[in-house]
Parts: structure tokens; sequence; C-alpha cells
């Protein structure tokens, strides 16, 4: 039935009329570029070619509605015909990044909530509750976490008691740092349903205003779903957080079905300021957001439904991690693989089937060859470009490394990881089982495709941490000392291709943004420094001044 | 954090740069219409002004992005600058009309399940379903209704072994043409856990396949969810059957999340040629589908999230419509009022906070007294131009009548219910109460704004029959002779208004649509004569050439 409608442009009655008065003027038209001209000029511009080569530029022309025409070189004439320019008085401009691997409305959820992670006593921590509960008047609960009574020197658990004295009627939960243990109130009790007669579930605890491991989830279900205003609200705070820091482009690697409702809503009001590359937290949620195939490239490129996020094991700090071998330190556990391998397969196989690019989420070195499996078994079945998306490869048996390269899948690592974990890693597995840990340079030595983020609000997502940690494997400041299993360093310019063209890649995205080159979007940041003749230690701390997005200008340092 | 971005024009910085050349070339430019041009001559051009009034006209001129820029008579000069044209070569041309209240996915799914309405023995029933099985190899159930017995001679109800016989191994469900009995096969018993031991319900009737009223429900709950691919092609085919009757805008009158996510996949696909005035179906689904606040106008117009049905009681045929005093053919009941004084209250005030527009259900001059009275409580708090809409309006006490007037309440009616339903109406409400019953003169006696629309897919939606119906109140046949309670006609030109104009308006969308006007959308049908001059009869049986939406030809008859 569809071919049985058409534009009007289409309709075999249409005809068209060019009077000459009409041709004259086309003609003088054709003169001018159909799409007028804006110029951001007098930059010192830096990007990667397609072959992520470095080149320079001092101009960017652009389409008025965002999209590069020309790179222009110090000697290249300007155009005389421009809708605007801009000086940029000799500033620093590269393409925006790309965050390949990040959780938005978690992002968003946690920065609203109160961040404990910085007390460092008992009445500290009162105190700041009770300002927090002074501040934000409207929310029916108050939640937030990161406290520990070891940094506390507290010797025991808070109670919720000492809640109750600072918090009054209103329901709290807060998450300890290790988000095994929550601290409630009396009214988080009570709302709850929770009484001293009530029994904890097998594997979780009750006592005295703190429920641990399973306990917890009897307070999380009775804390009330956020409204879709409150949602609205954490997704722009999010937004601005990421653009801060000159994330132009991101993956939400967990779509539910609210949050994308959340992106629909903020983009139809016109308020997305940020490219999101949305993986599904299941194929229903695909289905139900995108239908039978990936949505189309939606509000000027800024939203796509185009995967599928799926899990092959847990974390690595918690031992959730799936390994071939028993943990060091933990001699009795290897973690767990949270999918059969059929289960693997088939959830892939229905993702695949639908068009849907598939992310894996594989921590452990036996969880990454489960994963590499399932991806080899399903290939013979869906074939052509599917780039297949391993999350995290992060403890990867050196035999399988070349897996990975053969098959063209994408590692979407996230290198601030090996920076926060490395002491944790090096417990659990031992010194024997590093050599495939985090291991972003034999990953390119294996010719496999390389995508950075950092796994927000899960470790810090500035990119230029991310950045100096692929290729120093330390930190800011130097520590440790040579870098922490220095021979998986890469250079410096690819670690910055991964965090850009390798996001955008990894995400069919790469004819539209990762570099600034004719024909991609004007996606761009200001910043203060040369990052290719930076310490550093100065690219660490270096500042980003302005974020642009299709040619607007999203952010701006105050 | 929204005033620290800013569009590239707004930039501080920004230059704009007016070189001689440009200034020249854009005085030129000044002289030609900002927006190309495209004209539809040689028509028949009937439409309403906006005072209702008839005005004729020859030609149409648009831009090419669909916006009407002027009617032309027949002696105004067409302008020689035209990007393209087309003659109609002297068809009648109309505005579309604007159904104000239907079920657009309820007509997709009801249009691709099995139709037995037209089954005259078990036989032929049994013929029907066993080649659409064979039609249709790829659904997992088989669905549809329709089916009468007593029209059957059967002299009792068919049974399970009746359908397996036909249907084998699949689950079959075909409801009675009265919705209150389903008749499955053995497939379907076995899928819904249903044995020889299961015990039916209270107020339902497990029996050899048949299973009634309240047992219902233990089938449908075991038929699987259509699959998004199913919806959207629902969808389509929906759309298709309205724009092939003239309908380029519709309200849709209980959306749900999975049907606004249809919509959203389908138009994001760039299928969507008809305009949806969406009324959610509660205030979670409007909130999630747009936020704190009715979405904006999206896809040129093509959709919004608008307001939110409630429902007061149910269907007059079923007994559900409450009234005040008993029915005539069961004097020991009245219906049943879904929602106390308060709950309606309440609905309305937590919709109307976040400025969502109401519409009320009300069908038995009880519900619609109890709407009046909701709709003038809260109008104390909710001022403005809210435009509470009662869906139906069917049975109003006489009395209540002016308090639609006074309260600007839109009364959205279906003049085709009146045909449907007047044997049965005068049945449940007897002689005495006819008075206010399917009164339309009345509302516009009292100066109520009149919407018509027809209830699709629970009655024709064909809009030319509702017309005939309203000015009428007989079927294009002329039956009943000289029009049911004929003192309820208007005029064929208000019947015309309420099933465009008053639609618009009724959806807060008559600055966009409902009537051919510069500024409004080139929204318009081709039909085969002049339906202010044709017979009743003939206006009944008028045939859709051409159905445009947006300047572009969304249906065209083959």
């Amino acid at each position: 039935m569809i071919a049985q409608t058409t534009t009007a442009l289409e309709n075999a009655r249409v005809k068209l009329l060019f009077s000459r008065p009409i041709a004259a003027l086309a003609a003088l038209l054709m003169a001018v570029p159909a799409q007028a001209d804006a110029l951001i000029d007098n930059v010192n511009g830096i990007t990667l070619d397609e072959d992520g080569d470095v080149i320079h530029f001092t101009g960017l022309l652009m389409t008025t509605d965002g999209r590069i025409t020309k790179l222009l070189g110090r000697k290249d004439k300007r155009p005389e015909k421009l809708d605007w320019r801009t000086d940029m008085h000799g500033k620093v401009m590269l393409p925006g990044f790309v965050d390949a691997h990040g959780h938005i409305m978690d992002l968003g959820f946690r920065s609203m909530e109160l961040d404990l992670s910085d007390t460092h006593s008992l009445a500290e921590a009162q105190a700041k509750i009770a300002a927090y509960a002074e501040a934000n008047p409207e929310r029916t609960w108050i939640l937030g976490g990161g406290w520990d009574q070891e940094k506390w020197g507290l010797g025991r658990f808070p109670t919720a008691a000492e809640l109750d004295a600072v918090a009054g009627d209103r329901p709290v939960a807060l998450t300890r740092i290790d988000s095994h243990a929550v601290w409630v109130n009396s009214a988080a009790l009570k709302a709850a349903g929770i009484t001293p007669a009530t029994k904890a579930p097998p594997g979780g605890r009750i006592e005295n205003g703190i429920l641990t491991d399973a306990a917890r989830l009897m307070i999380m279900q009775a804390v009330p779903q956020p409204l879709a205003r409150e949602r609205d609200l954490a997704f722009i705070q999010a937004q601005q957080m990421l653009l801060s820091k000159g994330i132009t482009a991101t993956a939400d690697m967990r779509t539910t079905l609210d949050d994308w409702l959340v992106y629909r809503r903020v983009a139809d009001k016109n308020l997305l300021r940020i490219r999101i590359l949305s993986y599904a937290d299941s194929i229903q949620t695909a289905n139900r957001a995108a239908g039978g195939s990936p949505s189309p490239w939606l509000y000027d490129d800024k939203l796509k439904m185009g995967g599928v996020k799926l899990f092959a094991d847990g974390a690595l700090g918690s031992r959730g991690a799936c390994l071939k071998a028993p943990y060091a330190d933990a001699p009795k556990q290897s973690g767990q693989c949270l999918l059969t391998d059929a289960q693997l397969k088939n959830l892939m196989s229905r993702a695949a089937m639908d068009g849907f690019q598939v992310a894996v989420h594989a921590i452990g070195d036996k969880a990454n060859a489960e994963a590499l499996d399932a991806i080899e078994a399903v290939s013979d079945t869906y074939k052509g470009d599917r780039r297949w998306r391993i999350e995290h490869a992060q403890i990867v048996d050196p035999a399988d490394l070349p897996r990975f390269g053969k098959g063209s899948i994408i590692a979407s690592m996230q290198p601030i990881h090996a920076l926060s974990d490395r002491t944790m890693a090096e417990a659990r597995l031992g010194p024997g089982r590093l050599a495939g840990a985090y291991a972003w340079h034999s990953m390119l030595e294996n010719k496999v495709p390389l995508a950075f983020g950092s796994d927000y609000p899960n470790d810090d997502f500035n990119p230029f941490h991310g950045w100096v940690a692929g290729f120093t494997r330390a930190d800011g400041a130097g520590q440790p000392f040579g870098g922490w299993q220095p021979q998986e360093r890469i250079t410096r310019e690819e670690a910055w291709r991964a965090y850009t063209m390798g996001g955008a890649y990894a995400a069919f995205a790469e004819d539209r943004i990762g570099r600034l080159a004719p024909g991609l979007w004007a996606d761009f940041i200001i910043v203060d420094a040369d990052p290719l003749l930076a310490t550093a230690s100065d690219l660490w701390n270096m500042q980003v001044e302005q974020t642009w997005v299709g040619g607007k200008m999203m952010w701006k340092r105050q």
C-alpha cells in the first residue's frame, strides 16, 4: 500500500514550470553554495584523518546547519560570502570525544543524589545529610551513597537512629561505598514494611538500620520510581556534565525503555545537545523503541537505537567476573558466567536477525572466551558488517587475543579502569595472569578495532584522564611510576584515535562523527593547549573551554 | 544550565558579515518568496472559513513543504514563479476530515483479524476459518470474531471440536458478535492451561469451547502480545483505511504506551501519513510519552500527545452506561458510574496540573452529569483555555444541556451511532428519555462546541456516512424515513463543520488543520461530486479519489 502513496514531487501530474525569470534567478543562485556557509577561523585545529594520522588546520568551514564543508590551511583563501564567522583567536580546536561505553541516566541520577564519599566522620556525614535534606525539600526520599565506616574510624556500622536524628520523617537510603550495604532510617524501614519481626532473605542481613546484600533489595523496591520530569532533569544534568568534559557523543550501554522515553522527550523539546548511541538493555526494549530494525538516526543524528547489550559475566572487584581459573585471592571461586553458550547464541541471533548490533559485556577471561565462541558461531549465519562488540574485554587469555582480530571484533575498553583497578586486579588475578589484562596494546598488535570509553558513572569520565591512562598506564601525577604493566601502553595518537574515531566506528557512525572532515558534523571542542605537545600531566589537567555539537555551541566554560 | 549553552547564531563572538556582493544578492532574494510555491489549480474548491461559512475557490497555492499560502478565485492571476503545479481538471477539493474520536490500533488489529460477521452458517464459518488459517501461516494464534450462532440457525453454541476440525493445532479464539463470549479450540484451551477440571471465575462460564463473560479473560491473557513489527503493520493498515475515506487527522482516544511507540517508530521511518491527536490511556502514559507537559507537535504537526482519556461509565448496549433512572428494559439496573466524584476530580486535576487536556467518556445521563460536575469543580482551579471534552455525550438530561454551553465544554459526538444504536437506545431508555439522546442540535442550540467522529472500529468510520447521519438522522437509503428523532438534525454545513473544524478545535489544532486557509496545512481530499449539492444518498456514497496531507498525496484510488 505504500506504493499507492506518493509525494507531490513524484506525482506524475506535476509539471515543473521554469518560466524565464525563474531560470535567470536559478542561474544566479547556482553561483551561491546550495547551503549557506559559516566559518570558524583562526584556530589551532588538530584532528585525525581517515587513516588516523594527525593533520592541522586553521579554519573550519561548515554549513549553517552544522556539517563541515572544508578544513582550511593557513594559506587557504577564506570565502567572502559567509552567513557568519567566528574568530577563535588561535585557540586549539579538537574533534569532540566519543565515549564508547557509559550510562547516561545513571550518571544523571547519581549526580542528583547525596555523595558521602568525601566524609571523614559520622558527624561530618550527618551534617551533610541534614544539609542535603534541607536543600532538597521536594525529594520524597533521600538517596545517596559513598559512606565508609572504616574511613570514619567508627569501628561499627552507623544506625537508623543516627539517621533519624538528622533526617527526620523522610525516608533515607544511603549505599555503602562498596554497594554491599544500605543504611536507612526508620521512615525508610516503615516505607518498606520492615519491622523488627521481618526476617532477612537468604544471603542478606537486617540489623539496626543496615541491610546487607540480598536484604538491600527490600529497601530499593520501596523507593518510588522517579517521575518523568525527574528523569528528564537527571538527563539534562548528565548531558551537561559530559559536554563540560568535551564528550560530544556517547554510547549508552543499557538503555531501558524509560531511558529511551527520556531521550525522546528531551529531544522533542529541542533540548538534546549530545549524540547518543543507544544500546538497549534487552531485545524487547530494542524492538519497542526501534521496531524490527535499528532506528534511523534521529534528531540530526543525535539519537539512534542501534544495538543490544548483553551480559556474559559480572565485575572483577566483586569476583563476579567469570575466570578460566580460580581467583588468586579466593581459590574456591571462579566467578560466574551468566549465560550458557546456547543462551548467548540465541540472544545474539535474535538481535542480529533484526539487524541490531550486539555488544557483550565480558570482564573475565572465560567470559571473553565464551563471547568469542558465540560470536564466531553466529557469524556464519549473520554475515556482513556486523561489528560485534565486546565491552570491557578486560581480562583476556593471551591465546584468545588473536580471535578478536580475526573476527574484526571491537574491543570496547576503558583505559581509566587500569588505574582504578590495578591493585584490586593484581589481588584477584595474581601476578601470572596479567598478560592479557587491560591489554590495549596487544589488541592493536592483533589488529583489533579499539574503542575507548569510561564506563561512567562507575569511573571518571574525563576523556583526558582516559587518554593519558591509555598511553602512560599512569595518572596525571605519573603514578604508578613508569606505568602499570607498561608493555600495554599505546601511543598518544593511538589512544586519541580510540577515544574519537574508535568510538564512532564502534557505533557505525564513522561517516558522521569522530574526527573533523568534510561531510561530518562539526562536533568539536576548544581547549587551552595543544594535547599532542602537552606533558602527560598537563594533558590530564586540560580544560575544555567550549563544546560544539553539530555546529552549535552547546557548552561554554563560565 | 541551559542558559550556559547557546546556538552558534546567538554566540556573542559571531559577526555577521554582509559584504557588498552578498548584500546585493540578499536584496534580490528578498523579491522572491522565502519559501518556494506550488499550485494546485483548476479545482472546484469548497471549504469553510473561520466563521464556518462556505467559500469557494479554484486554486490552492502552498509552500513546497505543504502549508497553504493562498486560496485563488477564478479571476485571480496565477503566479508565474512556481516550483511545481498540478491541474485537477475541475475536480472537487475539500478539507480533509478530522475524526474526533477513534482507536487507531484497534482498527488496525481488527482489520488483520478474521471477520465472521458475514457468515450465515457454521459450515460457512468453518470454511472461512480454514482459509484464513492457510492464508496466514505466520500467525501463532488465529484471532477474530463476529460470529452469531442465532444467525447461523444453529440452535446451540459451536464447539471446540468444530474448531479443531478446521484449525488443527494452532490456537484459535473467536469473539461472538456481542463480545460476551469467545469460541476457542483445544489448542487455545491448552495454551491457556484450561483443563476439564478448571473452574470458571465468578461471573463466567466454560463450556465445550465457549467461554463467557468473566471467563473470557482466561483466554485473552494467554494470547501472546503482538510483536513490534505486527503492531507497526496494524498501524500502517489502519492509516491506509482512514486515508482512503478522506480522514487526514484523527484523535486517538486511548493511546497506550505501546501504541505511542508504534507511532514514533513509524514516524521515525518517515511512514506516518496521517495526523494523530493522541489522548493517553492514563496520566502515567501521558507522562512517559510526553513528560510533565503535552508533547510539542511532532513530525511536521503529524503527532502530538495532548491529553488524557478518562472513563465515567461503560456503554449503552451492554447496560454499562450510567443512568439517572433505571433501564427501561431492565428496571433493576441503572448501569455503573466507574469513578466516584472525588476520583474523577483527582484524575482531572492531575492531568490538568501538567497541562494535559481532559477527555471524559460519558454515555449515560448520570455519567454526563457527573462529568459536568467534576469539570465545573476543577475549572475553578485550572483556568484558561482548557477545552474540557466529554466523549460521546450520548444520553444527556435536557436539564444538563446548558451546562455544556456554559462551560464551553466540547461535546465529542458520533452521528453514525444514532443510526446503529437507535433501536437499542429506544429499548434501553424507553420513549420518555430520548429528548437529550444523541442530541447534537440541542448542543448547538446551547452554543456547545461540537466535534464529530465515529468511534472506529466500533462503528463505521466513513465520514460521509457520519455527515449524512448528522443532518438527516437517517442512512444513505433514507432509513428511517424522515430521520430518527428528526428534531435533532442540524444543517449540512453544521455537520460538515463538526467533522472538520470541530475536531480540529477540540484538539487545539484549529490553527493548523480543519479547513483550507492560508497558514494551515494543505490537508485536503479530492472527491467525485459537490457534497453541498449532492443528494443525501449521493453524499453517503461519495468516493474519495485522493487524500493529501501536508501538501503530499498520501493516498490515491487505484
